[in-house]
């Protein structure tokens, strides 16, 4: 508008600046960008190599001093805070006979998957929640938790949150329950009898479409699931036999942040190749493959972890002629289809 | 009303008839009553009665000549047009080995619940699904369907519909396929086989909101889901463990006008008495008991069907003390949720 | 199956019957038509003939003895009991300057479209809602509702009611107040003063989201929405600019069982035929033209009344060259597309 | 931890951070607080010291040069990346007669609200949608979007966008339309004149779940509403007459990540103090008052823009006796929401 002969124009850009603002144009391209950059990088972690580290911190570090005994599967994109993938984290938590992790409650929903190990259980909001290898946990946001140990060997097993995303959004809380263990206050892992074995819903319960009212989706129902579908069913071009675990009372995701899943990929899958916004962590349960990434490949293993980052084409393989692999995901997909901005490219 | 001697008011009643129109002032309390005015009464079909004379039919009537061989549970209350309570109808089919019943669809909503008999399968939408005693199959509405029977004995079942509901909304539509069986498009039984195991959605199906797309809830998984829930679960006052029959991608009712629901009353069961503006069909899979019904007592015994109006109070008793009384029944309340009409009242 | 050689046939169709039961095979064309059958029938209600009698009726009976003074629009295909289309209800209700029409309340849902007359109000759960031509009161179920006229003349509306639907579904309760008038307990017109003006809500409201909140939707603020689309929006090939009164919580109908709407067939306008299983009833707010239904024609003038019923193929057309045709209608299709079960097929 | 001489303690640290995991427990407190960390402060932006540096850029700089000329107005505790509060971001934005804003399209999600100026248009998604003071636009994600300016003096408006969020999911995209400007290619202003009117929906329009079709709220619109509702509505306690411009199609935010309000607080308003996860950014349509932030005040006169992140206890006062304070608003609550995370806090 007005012609200022004197005031140079670094002023303006000072000026501004002191008055809390920035120039748009100086920074429109790294705002914008022409499709998604991730921090997270494709990474597996080895399972194998990690497991004595474990065993060295759980004679090391009583749980008294470390709240919950855990190494964090931190991507080396994604330091800082750490996380897994964007919006989840993954981590390895240990536990040995004997200990009891005290009772606390988050915002963050949080879901375990048994590694190996017998004989410990979780108390959610007062029901203890027996586990074994190959069992989903959950625990959704502000529910009390605290472990207990009364088996023989060391527990280990992958732990699942979306802080990363809670805390993204400032809304994370976090309070202790004020004494180590919660009472027994309903019947020992009433939820999952009363809900997983198959498509009955009790009446008597009020649904609550927020999380699975299911504290336990056990490993036996799953292996059952897989033996069900049989190998006459379809199963997906990219995933193969993928299942989701759901909320019995709405059909959807077990908690509104995370998806949780368990691919069954025959002998000799070779996927097909997409990319999406969401994010995904894996673990195998059993078997071995390759995942095909942009060019790179990523080779796991039997209790391996692995990290998809959002809108990176990937392709799974099972190389093996004989034996399936058995892969459990989780996934931030849901946040993506509530915001509306799940985006999927087929790439085969 | 006023005599007026010299238009006479007979007049204005004539003549506003002739124009299509009524007094409403003439119908008022007819038209709204204090409470509801039910059609249907309580009512009880003795099985052991009536199979003599279904195995009477079956050898005296062909398929062809029948469509369907089905005895129609008709209320004694609801005989024009016949209808088991309020917007359902319960029927008895029998099918003998070797006969097949031809291919049609309908807009009204069916199930079908195995009484006895082994070996038959109804093919539904290119999928033979096959049945067994205390199976519950599906046909949701415009469905195709037909039964055959490769077993041995006569096969007999619960036919649930909700042709009154839909006649009277004069929504219903019936085709014949044009030849008389289906062709298996699908592998056998897939349909349940893919879904009902648990709590596992297969990802690569497109989620139906509106029919569940289940073929088959097999009594093999009831039984299960009711020795897991176990004992020390709570259950209704009303209904003990009262379990619904869900369509995974919704946690909600197999069929938009139908919830159908397995109930476990413990031995010496004394229920509490309620009433609701929806209505109910039982049929004991197993045990004998007695309904109180606003005074007067039903008794039923195993396969027995039994009626129970809207808006009736009633309680249910197991008078055993060492046998469970199993009962299916299925109700029109998700019509009255939908329709923002549901109303419930406890009486104890 | 078995040979019973001396008892007849015919015992056994008594037998049964003795039994509670009818042979579906003896019903089943009846009972499963290839197409529904409707019982109303493509009707007319004549305004300016029926408006005298109205006026003979206001001066002889007193609202004391007829709780309501309302015209029933009795289909001539559904006298017993009366309806207009199947679901639906339509009557002419007039008021006198002074006369009150006492509280009651009932779980039919009901609306009044407002033909003539200045000065009444309804008061609904204690807000007085004014009335003027053409606009659209709602009274949702189990809603308290009176009427009390302060102006002038006679004051005429259109009532539409769903108790047919209640009715048939056996869910129908009636009250009275307890004494003749509410008192108002809201500030007069409040809730359309909070919600008709546009598409901002008042975040303070707990939302409804079965019934409408709204008391009102004032005819000023139906023109303004016609005038504000203007000639230049495409409209419905079947009903020009056809637009929907909706629930601001929603943005669904009004009431869980009746649509209603307000159409404009610009002059000339010549609908396309199609049919649909939803039965409607019409109200002419201004113009006059035809409805073209299976062949015969149906001529309708300002103020009347008529009757579309269900899967009866119609066409609208405004034969005028200039001025506009304004259709009030409602409906019953939330009812179908909630049931799963609307269907419509288009004719041309 | 305990002190292992042979094999050092600080081995396994290496070895475990080699192998791509950190220790949670030296992250614990961190990754867990009490209550959720907010970078946000609270913050006042003064658009009358902001103005002339706008013009000076306006002058100085082309939009072939900076795309979009806007000053980010960047929160000091958010400054890389930049944003406003958690998830939004705000600008001004500024356009000069005969400008053009070359035609682009994202995922996130914007809306603008107009400050000053007229004679200008937004076309979006073909649809030309003018502007005036007061008037609220949205620019949906992924909806092609370029700005054109006919009249006479400048043309500055707020610009509100959830790039944060849409970043921090790592789901941005970014596309130019191909050529600068996009041809009209429906009526103009058809969006808002078939839906802003009232409550009624045409029902030839597809309806989007996800984001509202209305191109513009007009401020004649939201200043009838005001007027609308009048003296004697409750309104808020904490916000007066709070209102949410509304997605016709649900009831629901326009957005799915961002709820646009406008308030009303009558002279003399004290409003109760309460806290929320979600954050909010306020513009100052008219009047001026101030808001007391645990303990600070933030004072606001017209046209500024201000800052209340979330969790920050916070009341809001207009001082006047005889003015209104008018405050346009939004927020990432429908996020908190949908993600089951919203939490409030009444501190009054």
């Amino acid at each position: 508008m007005s012609a200022e002969t004197v005031t140079p124009a670094v002023d303006h850009y000072e000026a501004v600046k002191a008055l809390g603002t920035s120039p748009l144009w100086q920074y429109f391209g790294e705002l914008f960008a022409e499709a998604p950059k991730n921090q997270a990088v494709p990474y597996v972690w080895n399972y194998q190599a990690l497991r004595p580290h474990m065993l060295h911190f759980a004679g090391a570090l009583s749980l008294e001093e470390a709240e919950r005994r855990v190494l964090m599967l931190v991507n080396p994109g994604m330091t800082e805070p750490p996380a897994t993938v964007n919006s989840l984290y993954a981590g390895i938590q240990i536990i040995l006979p004997g200990e009891t992790a005290q009772a606390h409650r988050h915002t963050a929903n949080a879901f375990r998957f048994i590694i190996e190990g017998e004989g410990a259980y979780t108390t959610v909001n007062g029901e203890r929640v027996h586990m074994r290898p190959g069992d989903l946990l959950l625990t959704p946001g502000w529910h009390w938790h605290d472990h207990y140990h009364e088996g023989d060997g060391p527990m280990m097993w992958l732990d699942g949150l979306d802080y990363p995303l809670i805390n993204a959004l400032e809304a994370g809380f976090f309070q202790l329950y004020g004494q180590r263990s919660q009472p027994a206050e309903r019947p020992d892992d009433i939820s999952h009898r009363q809900f997983i074995h198959g498509r009955l819903n009790p009446l008597w319960i009020q649904p609550d479409p927020v999380n699975s009212p299911i504290g336990n989706y056990p490993w036996t129902e799953t292996e059952r699931a897989l033996a069900s579908i049989g190998d006459d069913a379809d199963g997906s071009r990219y995933d193969g036999v993928l299942l989701e675990y759901t909320n019995p009372h709405t059909g959807g995701p077990v908690m509104p942040t995370i998806s949780c899943r368990i691919a069954r990929l025959r002998p000799g899958f070779n996927g097909a190749a997409h990319r999406h916004t969401s994010s995904t962590v894996y673990h195998v349960v059993s078997g071995s493959g390759r995942t095909e990434v942009d060019g790179e490949v990523l080779e796991w293993g039997e209790k391996d972890v692995f990290a998809i980052p959002g809108w990176v084409g990937h392709r799974h393989i099972n190389g093996s002629r004989s034996d399936d692999v058995l892969l459990m995901s989780y996934t931030n997909e849901p946040v993506h289809r509530a915001l509306g901005i799940y985006r999927e490219e087929h790439l085969d």
